[in-house]
């Protein structure tokens, strides 16, 4: 009898025919004879709904009252799955975050789980029932109900799944699995069977976010088997696991895209020690955050440094970044909003050199201007612009052979 | 330093604008100087909804799921509460049922409060803060949610107020207090400064529900001084307290009614041991309460027994008696169900006889027919005909000077 944590995101809940169909496949899969945890996102618009609500109340900066307001839409999901499971013949009981023992630390709205006590949710399985859980949530030290920020749902399941040793834990989302590159783009695109971790965690901080990147980190920490799979077929979906497990070694598993880039460039910055420093920690400070760097050759005792931010914040940056130029006395800066990064990710790079050649070359063909590259263990990255994007994708696909079945 | 425990109802806090005016009137109680605690109930038709979407799902009787959907209502009121009193300046705290530690036994839908673990509270108001707790609900000694039932915000506050050892609860509500008749059907009815908690109990349990009579209940047993007031104007209210603490004595309190009644006789039942038993048990088996009951002198061993009961449960006591008399051997039934209770409390009937003589005395000025007379240490009631019962409170109301100043 194995044991399978799913989750719901609040798309797959957001009406009652919606909740029936989900409780539906959660049948299915108990109906198999394993045990079942599910994991559910509040409904629809819910946590917007209460959003606002609170805006016209107050500051919603109060996090530890925001956490408290928000965490009631995963609880009242919860309840109403279990009930719905219920009426369908299936012994169920739902549990809030307190009540499955998940304690976090005290960061209200951003919260990390620290631990989790699974008396309850043994207690549950053991009766014979499936366990419904609220995502997104827990306790404090203090006692106080914490959430756990962006994604929040699917770290909670992922945690989930570690703690109880399930065999699979299976995410359940609006996309069928992970592809090769974005369909709309790529009508060659396939979905991948399986990607390992880091692939997974590239892919994702490269807006191909099907997996929340924090339910990543924790899924290969903990060496949880995640599958990301459609509520509305069911279709077998793609599995993210470690490297060793996965059935085929390839040199590129999928090329990313990611338009919300803009490029900031500085002149003639004095090579002096702690200047870099003094550039990114002021950003950092501002909360701006900054993805790719380039430094170039010296000349004459002076650099120039490029840089890209996300294109939204792109106007909160420029004045931060003037101040920083008269600060150093650089002798300007420039800056290229209608940039796009595109990027190759796949684990056997590591063993296979030559990708960024043949990535190039590819590039060149279709006569696309590269304004900068960046590379990492298992990824290559080039900003071009945002006019060539469509293209570079495509040309990148077709190089690497990815519209070939696996 | 005073405490005071205040509670605000669904109507109070539904909109925004309202839950404003709220915490502006806490805000008010504090600046006193005092201690304030605030339990709240869940805004609006939130409630109503929640049971609306639960009903599409499943058995709105599978209590368990149901306490832990509807407790949600109640903590969003309470950190929304909390949120405002922060931005108006006031620090403050919001707590659920189990972070404000009440403990009740595992009845889910209509627990009873066991205990309450005061420590969170007491370190919020040690802190400075308005401490917002969310009404309605606790803990079983499983650790799960349950609800106290209908008007159970009130019993929280009620519960609060005494393991506190609050100064007083106010209860804020939409009526300014407690009247000596209905002011829609006497002009000249007048608000009471106060009430002692066995008049409360009655004229709650008589349809004058200003108070729940489980709080009511909870209030006399331990002498807790509720305030009940508006929460839309600066009136002071009614305050309920026990009888030694009153300003006056009166001998009659209130003229009370009530409409939902119907009558139903049985005729000619043997005269054994256990036939009384046998009618009203079975009734209470099927849940229906059964209100006054009146057995005439006996004739030829045979009794004609006739009760009340809410005139809405009619339609399902009907089948239930024809098998009572079936069984019983009785020569039939009768039933009207257009008939009316009005009653007169006062806590000063107890030493003060001639009060019935002087309500029958009334109705039969105004030509009304009293079908049936029950009587309690502090009230006496008399069963009318519907077409009469204005006349007979207004009646009353002049027979025993309630018009006339205290």
């Amino acid at each position: 009898m194995a044991l399978f944590v799913t989750k719901f995101g609040g798309s797959s809940v957001a009406t009652t025919d919606k909740i029936k169909n989900v409780c539906a496949k959660i049948m299915d899969i108990k109906g198999q004879g394993d045990n079942v945890v599910v994991v559910v996102s509040a409904m629809g618009d819910t946590t917007d709904d209460l959003i606002e609500l609170a805006e016209k109340l107050g500051d919603i900066n109060q996090h530890r009252e925001m956490d408290m307001l928000l965490s009631t839409g995963e609880q009242q999901s919860a309840a109403l799955l279990a009930l719905c499971l219920i009426e369908m013949g299936c012994p169920a009981v739902s549990l809030n975050g307190w009540q499955a023992g998940i304690k976090t630390d005290g960061q209200h709205s951003k919260a990390r789980i620290k631990d989790i006590d699974i008396t309850r949710i043994k207690e549950g399985l053991e009766a014979g029932k499936v366990v419904v859980i609220a995502g997104f949530q827990g306790t404090s030290p203090a006692g106080d109900i914490t959430t756990l920020g962006r994604g929040g749902s699917d770290t909670s399941a992922v945690a989930l799944a570690a703690k109880l040793k399930a065999e699979r834990c299976m995410i359940f989302t609006d996309v069928d699995g992970v592809y090769t590159a974005d369909p709309r783009i790529v009508k060659e695109a396939r979905k991948l069977s399986d990607i390992s971790y880091e692939e997974m965690l590239e892919m994702a901080s490269l807006g191909a976010a099907v997996l929340q990147p924090r339910a990543a980190e924790f899924a290969m920490l903990y060496n949880v088997d995640v599958e990301v799979r459609s509520s509305f077929n069911n279709n077998p979906g793609t599995i993210i696991t470690e490297v060793a497990k996965m059935e085929k070694q390839r040199v590129v598993s999928g090329v990313a895209h990611d338009v919300n880039v803009a490029r900031i460039a500085l002149f003639d910055v004095p090579d002096n020690p702690g200047v870099a420093s003094v550039i990114f920690k002021t950003l950092a400070d501002k909360g701006i955050n900054v993805d790719m760097v380039i430094q170039s050759a010296m000349r004459d005792n002076r650099n120039d440094i490029a840089f890209t931010i996300e294109r939204k914040e792109f106007e909160r940056a420029r004045p931060v970044v003037n101040e920083i130029v008269m600060k150093l006395g650089a002798s300007g800066m420039s800056y290229k909003t209608d940039v796009a990064k595109v990027s190759v990710v796949g684990a056997g790079m590591q063993t296979n050199p030559g990708v960024a050649g043949n990535m190039f070359d590819a590039l060149a063909h279709k006569n696309i201007n590269i304004h900068m590259i960046s590379t990492s263990e298992i990824k290559i990255s080039c900003v071009v612009d945002e006019d060539d994007i469509k293209t570079a994708v495509q040309a990148l696909h077709e190089k690497f052979g990815l519209d070939q079945a696996e």
